[in-house]
């Protein structure tokens, strides 16, 4: 866990990518088509675990893995206890594109907080932020950056800061789809967690992101408790109220970079075993899904491929899609997939429908 | 958590005791007397929850704890997803004296490794160790005792290391009851457990003791799966095995100290929200106890008082009992769970029975 002692958390790396991510073009790829959904052949509405989904490989894939690992007479049965399910957040169950939610809500913090803060008109990284100075903006160097994403996520008890987020996802919008946060979650990615959760799996959020951001909100969202999301951590001091009672304060230094090969060393960290299924979609998912499959028996390895620019957004940069810095998807990520037996997504194909909302 | 980065982890802490745990006089307090099974007064034993409990205030204690916080009416009902109970290990669900299980596993685990290090037949610490030199082992620095933690817990994968403590675990013996450890854990405290489960609680450890160490026989000692043990964790460095097989590494780093303000910041880490019950026995309890309490409403916390020296042991040195450096429960604590109305259970007293085997 070298990545452990790094000073830049993953959510700095994050805020780090907005300006590549607010500009990066999101050119469809030439070989990309409308979406037209596709009737659902192998099953039945009224049975269908997946409806969101259309009938091809990926989902069968899923169908398969359950089937094969709940049956008790299969010689691949996976004992209840060992039914481990884990999503990356970010660009696999909701949107990530065109900035990680975190990042926004980290500069909509500075903005709010500035108002107990005059000298930031004057004083950056803050004045940047708070005069809307995009040229600034684009000159922030990593210590900038770091400042901004402690300045918004510590000095807090633990309890005061659920709040904060939970009223941003209240009112935040995403910028294109104007609509809050929370209804940025994909609907097929809500039918698979559901689906493995009605057959005894328990489902995880790995994600790269902050622990306690995506705890606030991933119980009505993805129906997962507090104690099922591992997410990139801060380090916590325990102290006394003036009340006498105990309390933790949210200190300016990471513990846990869950990212990259800190997915796996993580899930080892929180649950002690290997899951059986893993969900992502970027090199920092590649070593959750590499773990995952060295449990051996069967196992279910996914990645979601955005090449759907009418309906989400198109990124890769594999098979030919945009490259970008946000939520990337390389080349080798993807013959890794091929080679190993991974199932790729793609939201064009694969998604008959990607929101709740969409009609 | 100052105390993750200082280099010595708990575990090396436990082997420090070693020597003062094994030389410790177990004399009896001046106060007391014999026990004598109390007749169960308040409820029948068809219908209790707690029989190896004697009537009186610890378990009146339990009982109306799950009482009020299950009932839908009172306005002290705790809502399912917010039943957690917390339960350090040693000396609160199984025997801590003379030492602790994991340092006799450390010194056994030398002795079985030996063979392959011939060089230590002259290499201090481990001289000590493989002679049973007592007098050298008692003028063990620091340096060697980390050097004996890290020799015996690191450098294997992390699937390894479980199997090498369950065999240990099934041949191991306690030195004053000739039982194997997991026959060493207290029935009152298995019920608790279970009546707590029975009412909707999830039951955690929260260890000072190597989570992974207590991982391997949680589920059949205590009927606690891997996922809810949280104890004191070396790092992991993820790896690829000579069949490209993603591993992870054991690494001789404390990443986690699960002791003292440790329980409270990783109870937080794991579960991200306070316990409404809290059992310990040691100072090194003291913040669990104090930030379940500060979860507001009605909450329980207990600990364990060890003056029981003809069923177990007898030390404190809380309310004149003998002192120890191993499972110190000082005066101080004793004060603070009077002050502010955490139930001491004593042993002696509440425990109609300490072990099942016993009859």
């Amino acid at each position: 866990m070298k990545s452990r002692a790094v000073v830049l958390s993953s959510l700095i790396l994050s805020l780090t990518l907005i300006l590549a991510g607010c500009t990066n073009n999101q050119t469809p790829p030439a070989n990309q088509t409308p979406t037209a959904a596709q009737p659902a052949a192998t099953t039945t509405a009224a049975t269908d675990p997946l409806p969101s989904w259309n009938d091809g490989p990926a989902k069968q894939a899923v169908l398969d893995f359950v089937k094969t690992t709940t049956d008790k007479a299969s010689p691949k049965f996976v004992a209840p206890e060992d039914r481990i399910a884990t999503f990356d957040q970010d660009g696999t169950t909701w949107v990530e594109h065109p900035i990680y939610s975190q990042v926004l809500f980290a500069f909509d913090r500075v903005a709010e907080m500035a108002p107990q803060h005059p000298e930031w008109k004057t004083k950056m990284p803050f004045k940047a932020i708070v005069t809307g100075d995009k040229e600034a903006m684009a000159k922030f160097t990593t210590k900038d950056l770091e400042i901004i994403a402690m300045t918004t996520h510590t000095g807090m008890t633990a309890e005061a800061f659920g709040p904060m987020v939970k009223d941003w996802m209240a009112k935040a919008k995403h910028p294109k789809f104007d609509k809050p946060y929370p209804q940025m979650v994909y609907q097929p990615m809500l039918e698979v967690m559901k689906y493995l959760r009605d057959n005894g799996y328990r489902t995880y959020i790995v994600t790269g992101g902050g622990q306690d951001f995506v705890r606030t909100y991933a119980l009505q969202v993805y129906g997962i408790p507090p104690e099922q999301i591992i997410g990139s951590a801060l380090d916590t001091q325990y102290a006394y109220a003036k009340d006498g009672q105990g309390i933790l304060m949210r200190d300016p230094k990471l513990l846990l970079n869950n990212n990259g090969v800190g997915k796996a060393e993580d899930i080892y960290l929180f649950i002690g075993k290997r899951p059986k299924a893993a969900f992502g979609n970027t090199d920092g998912d590649r070593q959750m899904l590499e773990y995952t499959q060295a449990s051996g028996g069967t196992s279910l390895e996914m990645l979601v491929l955005h090449d759907d620019t009418t309906r989400e957004f198109a990124y890769g940069p594999a098979q030919g899609l945009p490259d970008t810095k946000v939520g990337t998807f390389p080349q080798s990520l993807y013959d890794e997939a091929e080679a190993k037996g991974w199932t790729v997504i793609s939201m064009k194909n694969d998604w008959k429908q990607i929101f709740s909302w969409e009609k």
